[in-house]
């Protein structure tokens, strides 16, 4: 019996998680190591137990479900996502990629087919990084680039620590953070924007993505009276921070298609009603599918943050706090998803991935493979994000048939 | 023996109260019926009850400190300011007419005199409206503009109620807000801007109040996420926010010199580093000399905002929630400072408050002047704040003058 997705099985998985932290407008808010990330957490862990998964978990809440193979020497084939949210979250960013993989190895089960090669599921910690920066913290202290020690001490706004959301959460396990003896890595996800649906794939193989740059700024000015202070003796942080969100809107926009920028996070201080703002913070990042074009939007960032400096009398500090990109996926896995998606009449396109994922961190330490579902109209990072039933369908069989391949 | 006021006193008054809840660079915090308010308020009633005052306080915290008058039938002459301030306070604003009140009531004792009609020093409750809005709640509630209820429903930031911070720090007196039986009302005040100490004036006599409009503004736009969404399908609340930010500063610019515009508060949902933003609340307030000049002003904000919402597919919610002033201060009792100034050798200048105060709620119920005393640089709401020893005491010694003049 060939193995088979169970469309409505995988379904129904991905609602009885959405469930978990649901938000009005069939959304989901479960921020890494929340008790609503915990409790879907629990929730994944249990169906994997009834399908007799082995369970390790690493210092930094990575969580690896394996199945073993028939060859004990053969390396894993390697497949998941992440199971955390945004605040206003969908129900299908990340959700998608581990119950499709988990819906890879219910299928294997009903059909009773043993692989050669061991295979293993995973869900990776604070793939979102709303709560804990930076994201893809989980994958990155994995493989190596990001110190555990630094990880675990960082704070979410309200001062509490990874080590201590670990801790509570009771998600630390105790197995060091290291890279795993994979021969592939797969990523099932949602496009995140309307490309596929536009141009009718089913299917798409991300090829690379994008390379982007993120920063935390900090606008010192003084403080003043809103009152009494003429405007022109004013050093208001908050309207140099205005300044440097539309600019940043502004290099975002003269780079599209192929570039986005963007400042979503401010913080300002005091926030007083009867004070010119004298502090402020934003996050903002620059990215673009060609490297340099990247670079070249950060160049015009600074450009743009000196002559605010100058004109208004403030000072801005950056934190060019870290990169993602640009990753060339495996070319070899890429022909073996296009050649799977083909062999059942699905669609393919290939396309580069805007966002940051665990497989940008994978991608470097084993050959690495991403392939997207559709998102109707391109909704993400939002309740309404959406997926049918039949393409989240069609991209798990594309994965389950390219992981029979891989693992024999 | 004349009544003299005594400089060092009064410097040292200031002082002392400066050193709770100091912050580094001289400055103060001491937001309203936070612990350090409280404890300057607990100091202040001290200094009162080794004169032998009279101690009211009414529910909503505002405290009437009493000095009889040898006519018990007479109606009181009230002073006074508030001893709260903003996040990043001075020492002298609203401290220096306290503190002045005090000394003039000190200076009354050293040289034995009793007046004819009753004195009444004032501390008003949360003049600044940083913690809780509106500001000058104490005297909008004791004036009648401002139900008690309503105030004390107030919360801040942190979901704290007026009426909790209140019970919680003991402030709440058993008298009734209302309006008090008063024959005048005196206000000294630092000037908070420059022109004073530019044109040599050692006192300045407030002929009235600019015209304030206040503004609570909700941007509702569209969760997305920063990387895959394209620039133009974006509706993003946080850069429409940043528009209206640089908006209200160039209407401020526009209305120099008699005219000031502000957005000193921001709130911003999700404030995610993943998600573009989709409510970002606002505050701002445009003022102005002249009452229609003002009102103009919040015309050009309107249809700035009904642009924004157009170009940008957001909503923006306007809530006009307060205003003060235009306050015409009474003319006989600024004519009396004026006299009172020139028999000491000191100059004056005819001033109007560009910020909020006490007085302005005073106005419509008795006859009510204000003083100014010179802010060294024009700095104020900064810890850099500076008056020196010598103009607030030639100010308390004007003030006293006035109060002998009109008590008997």
């Amino acid at each position: 019996m060939t193995p088979t997705i169970n469309a409505d099985r995988l379904w129904q998985s991905i609602m009885a998680i959405a469930e978990i932290g649901a938000i009005p407008g069939n959304g989901s808010c479960r921020m890494a190591l929340t008790p609503e990330d915990t409790a879907a957490r629990a929730l994944f862990i249990g169906w994997c137990q009834e399908l007799g998964l082995g369970h390790e978990q690493d210092a930094i809440g990575n969580q690896f479900l394996r199945r073993a193979g028939t060859d004990a020497s053969a390396k894993a084939v390697a497949f998941g996502s992440h199971l955390d949210t945004v605040p206003t979250g969908g129900r299908f960013d990340g959700v998608a990629g581990v119950l499709a993989g988990l819906e890879v190895l219910r299928a294997l089960d009903d059909a009773g087919v043993k692989t050669r090669a061991p295979l293993e599921l995973v869900n990776w910690m604070n793939e979102e990084g709303s709560r804990f920066r930076p994201a893809m913290m989980g994958s990155r202290v994995a493989a190596g680039t990001f110190r555990l020690a630094d990880a675990l001490a960082i704070t979410d706004d309200d001062g509490i620590s990874v080590a201590q959301a670990l801790a509570e959460s009771g998600q630390a396990g105790p197995l060091t953070p290291a890279p795993r003896d994979w021969s592939a890595w797969l990523e099932l996800h949602i496009e995140q924007g309307p490309v596929m649906e536009a141009t009718g794939a089913d299917i798409g193989v991300v090829v690379g993505t994008m390379h982007a740059r993120y920063f935390q700024l900090s606008v010192i000015g003084e403080p003043s009276h809103v009152g009494p202070t003429e405007m022109g003796r004013r050093h208001d942080s908050l309207a140099a921070a205005a300044e440097i969100i539309l600019a940043v809107e502004k290099i975002g926009r003269a780079a599209e298609p192929d570039g986005r920028a963007s400042a979503s996070w401010i913080e300002n201080i005091p926030n007083a009603r009867g004070n010119v703002s004298h502090l402020t913070r934003l996050h903002c990042d620059v990215r673009h599918t060609d490297a340099a074009a990247a670079v070249a939007m950060e160049q015009t960032l600074r450009a743009v943050l000196s002559d605010i400096e100058r004109r208004r009398g403030v000072r801005i500090e950056i934190d060019p706090y870290t990169t993602f990109g640009p990753i060339l996926f495996d070319q070899r896995l890429g022909s073996l998803i296009r050649r799977k998606a083909a062999d059942r009449q699905l669609t393919t396109r290939d396309m580069v991935a805007a966002a940051g994922h665990d497989s940008v961190l994978m991608a470097p330490l084993v050959p690495t493979a991403m392939l997207f579902v559709p998102s109707v109209g391109g909704i993400t990072h939002n309740p309404k994000e959406y997926s049918t039933p039949a393409q989240l369908a069609h991209g798990a069989q594309v994965l389950l048939d390219a992981v029979l391949a891989l693992a024999g």
